[in-house]
């Protein structure tokens, strides 16, 4: 079938791009913003749509890589870093966040208060830019260019020319400064702050870089592409909110109705629109309708909503699929191996251990089913272990629940622990902060399950009839695989036993190796790994035990290593002289393969008891 | 431990509502609503919360039994099921959706078009109820009530009292109804559409029923508790964009941006709150604030908002999760136990088999990542199996891409199987539309992933030099456990045999008997199961293949059903004849026991390969 393949399988969402690409770009209607004569120069037909998602996949069509000013779009993006500057109280107070049906550039301020409506408004978005911190004009707009830059990805440059002509023509928006500083919502001298505004508004991406930006948004406020921070996630919602009910100028209701997804539009033709937690879409195409909307921005949007299912307002349900697995310490168990009577003692004592494999986005919504089913079951409860490996973040609210089940687990004399969560410092902070002089001792964390399963494990069995002391020192009678040998028996293989001693961090057996012998642990304990794997154990075995046997019955080159985690005794037969005993003392062969055979019956009921934990 | 576990551990999301209930219950701000007598009867102190999740769970404190009338929060509801009569455009033809400053019971229409500005203000209400479909009032009526009572799970009643009350005074609704016959937003008298007007707003509730109905709008017009469908929902994102910006009265922009979460609140106390996928919250304080919204109403909206991170655009991120597993069919086989060679050929050829499980909710930002990861290894593919098991929905737009994706492969003759997804009905109907004639060739469905495995499986198998035709019979010497006997010890065991025919469907092993014996199969084919999950295979043996050796080996009883899936021959040993062989011919037992020994350590072997595909 390779044959098939020279050219690479398009993805359908790219196809439909280039189909609606191809629709809207017969609507000519709309004219080219001419206040400025820069403006003026764009080509009309330039039209490229860009779709980037929240996990960073980008799919652009058409003119994605023109440069042109981004205009109102930077109002936005600079609100966010006057909120980072000032926190929301402070900027609530020069600014606004109600939609209002005035034009864009009005001198429209609340007369009560003198605020400006909200801030994607020029009065609104010249107050903002007021609030910028920064010691001089210039080190003011570098933070502002360095910020643009974080959400694209990539270095912004401010359009010079651009810059100049809206400099020279803005006598309006100097005098909604002034009238700004009239009502004391700009400080000191409104020059510097206009000008600032100019230059946001001048400074050039291309759609590319709108789709980005906007998927930023869609992510918390990290660029999905590069990683890094442009915005705190806790003022992300305050952008998209006014971007929602004020961001199209007029028509707030209908938009949100329509469309339903947070946008802003730009009069060089951009486009920025914002699903959140999902996707990111940049538009450019410089036809604008009387509004100062692109016109084919506007039914991109539409289209994309419509066709998508992308309306805000319509986001997929989440909450449902937090818990991805959970077993109980009788159904699974600790990668370290235990005797036949242990291993029956577990599949009873084990139902008091509960694991819960956890997985996507903590939040309130996605938390509450955890704490209610964990909750439901606490009674016969002793054990809990919460696995994160799967979960991508935590927000404060579900550490904070999260902390509360912990506290009252604990209040009940319940272990909880929480597996693989290295990844989300925001639940140790959290833990710690609410813990308090209890964190040490309460926050009990694990890399890995198994740790924390056989921490559990041995708990339940320390006080069982089969519980042994950790110097517990095993003899060739006590070999699981001598069980049935007679006395005389025992003294005909004993012979044949080498014994051997390793310190701990020894390699017993090396993956790769063939395999010619067999051991037996008489003191100590073994773990194996696979080769570049040390992290994750995947057996222990403990005194009485064999090991090496899997290759040493079929053959096959040894698959992990095997490394003294203690001091450790054992003795060893090789195959050599087990064969042999087939011809000298063929009772004795049978006992010891029937005993082999018992031992692997055991092993692979338990791995498919295992494997039916994940059906 | 459970000696301390008489009281039931309470869940921290039900101390926190009742600490945010004590805490909101001290605000005695607001004035209980007194334009009507009955209105004015109202306890101020009365005081309920309820939080009700979208899958369905109830959290509530305080007066949440209370009856009050619904008033104003029947007006997202009546509008709800006017689109649902009438379709988006012919209603937005009658009222508008773009908020206004206007009072609640302001006559404001649209000067242009006559229209009210949106549903949530009395006129566009007004408007609204004159869309409701049906022959007599009495009948229009009581299609809202049977709407009212599907959202709120319980069979609603319209109080009488408050309905006189309200038609008695109720004469500026009259002109409001009187001004849109005037402007033809109504048709034909207008007594009738205010009458039920009045009987809409005079319907009882509880704060629980507004939980309940909040939490139906969550889940896409789902009542979570009882499953019933109280909204299309193609309209729930209509009816959350009106609340979304016309909700609160005054200060849409404000609302979205504080509190973030969709609301409609009624004069008689109530607030109705929705966070769309997540939750849905009902409040009760009779006590008003000069707009009309209850004072403790909005202060829990906020509490809520802040505390629980539940802000409408900061909701988890979806589609990063969609992917519950990958792997290979050289990692994973189905349950069809092949022969050791067949195996190791899987091992290599399995390679180009490959299964994704998703889960979750599938739209569009959360399937895409799924056609991404797909079409960047397509080359290297030939069989690709979707198993939807773990999904929980699937719209429309994700229907598209799983079309899309199907038709892209098989045009490259790649296969494509989907499993489990008997309950996405949308997903069958979608593709049945796509795909026209081509549908039954092309949509490929399994029960579960092991028969769509053992499908590709057998496939490429079928030109290997190792493969069978199904008709293979084999004799004793084929046996794998018979396979180093020499033919002089074949003749010594082949006496021990006891031949045996099934006819297809008949059990040959019930799980719980004890085991006597072992089975080599000559002919046909059998399947294990466990009892009662006959639809779930455990394993399929082929001739030459022993069965029934692990509870034959450990003596426990028999684990599992085998049954005859074609007319079967086999040959039985005992346990009994087997073991006298060690006295007898104590060679042959040891090549045998060394054979089983091989064949359970393949087993493991495999057993653990797939468990670390769930790693």
């Amino acid at each position: 079938m390779k044959n098939n393949s020279a050219s690479a399988l398009v993805s359908p969402i790219q196809d439909f791009l280039e189909e609606l690409h191809h629709k809207c770009a017969a609507d000519n209607g709309g004219q080219v913003a001419t206040y400025i004569p820069e403006l003026a120069k764009a080509d009309p037909d330039w039209f490229g749509v860009c779709l980037v998602t929240a996990n960073g996949a980008v799919y652009e069509v058409g003119d994605t890589r023109q440069e042109f000013t981004i205009q109102s779009i930077s109002k936005p993006i600079v609100y966010g870093l006057a909120l980072e500057d000032n926190g929301r109280k402070a900027t609530l107070e020069k600014v606004g966040v109600e939609p209002t049906g005035d034009a864009f550039n009005s001198i429209s301020l609340d007369p009560g208060s003198g605020r400006p409506r909200n801030p994607m408004i020029n009065a609104g978005a010249i107050a903002t830019a007021g609030l910028i911190a920064g010691k001089t004009p210039a080190s003011r707009f570098k933070r502002v260019l360095e910020t643009f830059s974080l959400y694209a990805g990539r270095e912004l440059k401010l359009d010079e020319t651009v810059y100049r002509s809206e400099s020279e023509t803005g006598h309006r928006n100097r005098a909604i400064g002034h009238m700004l500083r009239n009502f004391d919502k700009l400080e000191g001298d409104p020059a510097p702050v206009t000008e600032m505004y100019f230059k946001q508004c001048s400074i050039s991406v291309t759609c590319r870089d709108l789709g980005i930006m906007a998927a930023t948004l869609a992510n918390h406020g990290i660029n999905p592409l590069t990683g890094r921070q442009a915005l705190r996630g806790e003022y992300v919602e305050s952008v998209l909110s006014v971007m929602g009910t004020c961001g199209m100028y007029d028509y707030a209701g209908e938009w949100l109705y329509n469309v339903g997804i947070p946008a802003k539009s730009g009069v060089a033709g951009g486009v920025l629109a914002v699903l959140p937690g999902q996707i990111g879409i940049g538009v450019f195409s410089p036809r604008l309708d009387p509004l100062g909307n692109s016109v084919r921005g506007i039914r991109v949007c539409q289209e994309l909503s419509r066709h998508l299912d992308l309306h805000l307002f319509n986001s997929p349900a989440t909450g449902q699929s937090t818990i991805r697995l959970n077993f109980t310490g009788a159904d699974f168990n600790s990668n370290h191996v235990r005797t036949k009577e242990e291993s029956a003692d577990l599949r009873e004592l084990g139902k008091v251990l509960q694991v819960y494999q956890l997985q996507g986005h903590l939040a309130f919504a996605t938390t509450e089913p955890v704490l209610r089913e964990v909750l439901a079951a606490a009674d016969d409860l002793q054990f809990l272990i919460l696995d994160l490996k799967r979960v991508l973040s935590i927000n404060e609210s579900a550490g904070h629940l999260l902390h509360s089940l912990l506290a009252k687990l604990r209040a009940r004399h319940k272990a909880v622990f929480f597996t693989h969560c290295d990844h989300l410092p925001l639940l140790r902070r959290m833990m710690k902060k609410k813990l308090g002089e209890k964190f040490a001792g309460a926050f009990v964390t694990y890399p890995d399950n198994d740790l924390a399963l056989e921490w559990c494990e041995s708990c339940l069995l320390e006080h069982t009839r089969h519980s042994r002391a950790s110097s517990y020192r095993a003899k060739p009678a006590d070999y699981h695989i001598f069980k049935e040998l007679t006395e005389a028996e025992l003294k005909i293989i004993q012979p044949l036993l080498q014994p051997r001693t390793f310190k701990a961090g020894h390699k017993i057996i090396s993956a790769g190796d063939a395999a010619r012998e067999v051991f037996f642990l008489s003191r100590g304990n073994v773990n194996v790994y696979l080769p570049g794997e040390e992290r994750h154990r995947l057996a222990r075995f403990s005194p009485g035990m064999s090991f090496g046997e899997l290759a040493f019955l079929d053959g096959a080159p040894r698959s992990a290593n095997i490394v003294a985690d203690t001091d450790v005794e054992c003795d060893l037969l090789t195959l050599a002289d087990f064969q042999a005993l087939g011809e000298s003392h063929p009772a004795i062969k049978i006992k010891m393969l029937e005993q082999l055979c018992l031992d692997l019956t055991g092993k692979l009921r338990k791995a498919n008891r295992e494997l039916s934990v994940f059906e």
